[in-house]
């Protein structure tokens, strides 16, 4: 089970309305800092020296956030130059940044060099890539993506690694390790993720076991002390109160088991990396709405001032987001309700016939874990604009942390002044 | 069987290229103002004089084109404040606007009013709202949104009606005429929406028999005269190359069996209006890519400089965009392909085991049918920017109608002078 809260009171919630107008992203800094230092220190009791957790950015890409990770301590995991040049922004450079991405740009991996970030290459002729465009040396630290391929069952939400377009075989990655090995690479990094909001603890262990084997074999086929393996993300957040989360204590511990049973006597000692997003952040924010309309068709309606170009998960996936309505917490969840945004698209449902209390025109009704692939996965379909991002701070205060999106957001990419001449 | 044909030679992409850089998305300027004559010779050839389409502006939201298509004749289908701003800032204002939303905001009924748009109302507790948004008097002319229920299937990709966020029952349907009609409304339309990219003829003929019966029936029974009924959208493009057309002359005529088989004695004569936007213009787009890189692992993959930031349909919906490699058109497709973007997401892919020609890096590749709900329904995860649009004139010039984004887009509702004293 998992409790579904509220960070502040409705009348804090109605207050920042007030000042800042609904919708808004509200995100619980000090929520988030405690849950960092957990990560952290849940590693260091299994005995994980210099473990660092790089942030997954795409998951909530806001320097604010970034700047309050890296002071407890995080890294980020970066896969697009914008993302990049984020972080430079935030000042995060250097190998704070692990960089990991696909079909990558020549532009992306420049900038990964002159930030000094540890690339993590995603195939094996990556390396004469990169090679050429370092003015024909590679980085001193190299790392490289593991696709275990038929050798590994990947989860229900990332799909089959057989059919995934990431990472090297097998066989591509013992002769990738040589040939960087070759060219002079002092440093080495291994790097896999098979895995989307998972949260059988067991599946992630698995995960470890795998590439701490791969570590082994890697010192004794090649001679190559890792010096460290990324684990990848994945750990999933408990959406629906049933769920249960992952707890950090238990993870590290699963993962301490595996590396002493493989790596125990291997004479190879990686530190742990990882690259979680959505149990970072994805608890510790709720997107705020206003219910503005009401319905009675064939089904109820409630109608809020967010859609789903505000939050895209429920009409991607269908998946579930908690939903409540404050000041009615303790009501009898007595009707039945689709919560929709008003986006001229059918899915545009924030939740689907679900049992709630009654509803007005005019209250607050928010949802939860808006903290990971909420705000960061919008879209302006339909013309909509995305909305504001709000942090708690510790002190109760709030800052906005990023503004609404305008009209003239919507319009930036496009000249209206060429339009009186077209004909 | 639809020819899958590219709007000018290799050679020509390729001076585009130069000028513009990949991806770009090349609309045909003369191919959708010839499109839009013959849809409005369909319907006037059928004898219906008065029929207006309005263009889905959600479709391709570009005033150039929107402009394009204004000079055709066509009006507009708007369903958001930005989209009416858009419409507004494009020169077209008035009836030719019909507002159709859902859980609409005031501000955006109060754009609509001040425009002089056609509104649709979508649920009947609307009319107090755009009453009392008018000052107390509602518009000369409304119209009201049908949602036929149980009475009607829907297709299979718009759902069904039952399930459906949108419109009046039929019970409500009438009670707003009368409603309307009490508070001095002069001017009836009335509106329906209930297929999405369907290409079954038959299927849109039911839909015109459904809207002219309820005609019929506000006549007898309200004594009201529709001023026109919209038939809505729904009409599909033919994606893969087994796909049939619908052909407008054989819709228009379809129609107007319905039309006089049920209005033909009825007394109530309405001018008809519909709301494509896929046929309109979705076969007149391509988005052209480069292919950047190559990678072969469990599967052979080509990785472009797109994403699913450009094109979201097939990583969205599976859905089927037809390739084409200029200069190999003629080559046997004796290669099969992941055509992949560079999103860190294992669904950014436009075409799954595809076979193709063999294809190298620097090879342009094209996406067809990205006219309609392409460009349009991009995102910005993983920080990844949305490409640029060009306008391939009648005279074979190019004209820039939107530009790519840049990471300063990305970054505008960020403010990072606030970033140096957050602590």
């Amino acid at each position: 089970m998992s409790e579904k809260k509220l960070p502040v009171s409705q009348t804090r919630l109605e207050e920042i309305a007030a000042t800042y107008g609904t919708p808004y992203y509200l995100y619980d800094e000090g929520a988030i800092r405690a849950n960092a230092r957990a990560l952290n220190a849940a590693f260091a009791d299994a005995g994980f020296t210099g473990f660092v957790e790089h942030f997954a950015v795409k998951a909530l890409p806001n320097p604010y956030i970034l700047k309050v990770l890296d002071e407890e301590g995080l890294g980020m995991d970066c896969s697009s130059l914008p993302e990049l040049l984020l972080c430079e922004r935030a000042g995060i450079t250097g190998e704070k940044i692990m960089f990991t991405s696909n079909q990558t740009p020549d532009a992306d991996f420049e900038k990964a060099l002159a930030l000094g970030a540890i690339v993590n290459l995603d195939d094996i002729t990556h390396i004469e890539v990169l090679e050429a465009l370092g003015g024909g040396r590679l980085p001193e630290m190299l790392s490289f993506r593991y696709n275990p391929g038929p050798d590994k069952v990947g989860n229900s939400i990332i799909g089959n690694p057989v059919e995934a377009k990431y990472g090297l075989t097998r066989g591509q990655l013992f002769e990738a390790y040589e040939i960087a090995q070759g060219k002079g690479v002092k440093r080495f990094g291994l790097h896999t993720m098979v895995a989307s909001n998972e949260l059988n603890i067991e599946y992630h262990k698995d995960t470890a076991r795998m590439v701490f084997t791969l570590a082994k074999e890697l010192k004794e086929r090649l001679g190559i002390a890792l010096e460290f393996v990324n684990l990848g993300g994945g750990v999933g957040i408990p959406y629906k109160p049933e769920d249960e989360a992952i707890a950090w204590p238990a993870l590290a511990r699963a993962v301490r088991g595996a590396y002493d049973e493989i790596l125990g006597s291997a004479g190879v000692a990686p530190l742990i990396k990882t690259e979680y997003g959505r149990p970072i952040t994805g608890p510790y924010g709720w997107l705020v709405c206003r219910a503005i309309r009401e319905k009675h068709i064939y089904r109820d309606y409630i109608g809020l001032d967010a859609s789903m170009a505000d939050l895209m998960r429920p009409g991607l996936y269908g998946a579930y987001h908690h939903v409540t309505i404050p000041g009615k917490e303790d009501r009898p969840a007595d009707q039945v309700y689709d919560i929709v945004g008003g986006l001229c698209e059918n899915n545009d449902k924030f939740a689907v016939q679900r049992p709630l209390p009654k509803i007005d025109v005019g209250d607050l009704v928010v949802l939860h874990e808006g903290g990971a692939h909420a705000r960061a996965m919008g879209f302006n379909y339909n013309g909509k604009l995305r909305t504001k991002e709000l942090l708690l701070r510790e002190d109760g205060g709030v800052l906005q942390i990023r503004r609404a999106e305008t009209a003239e957001d919507y319009f930036a990419t496009l000249d209206f002044s060429g339009l009186k001449e077209f004909k």
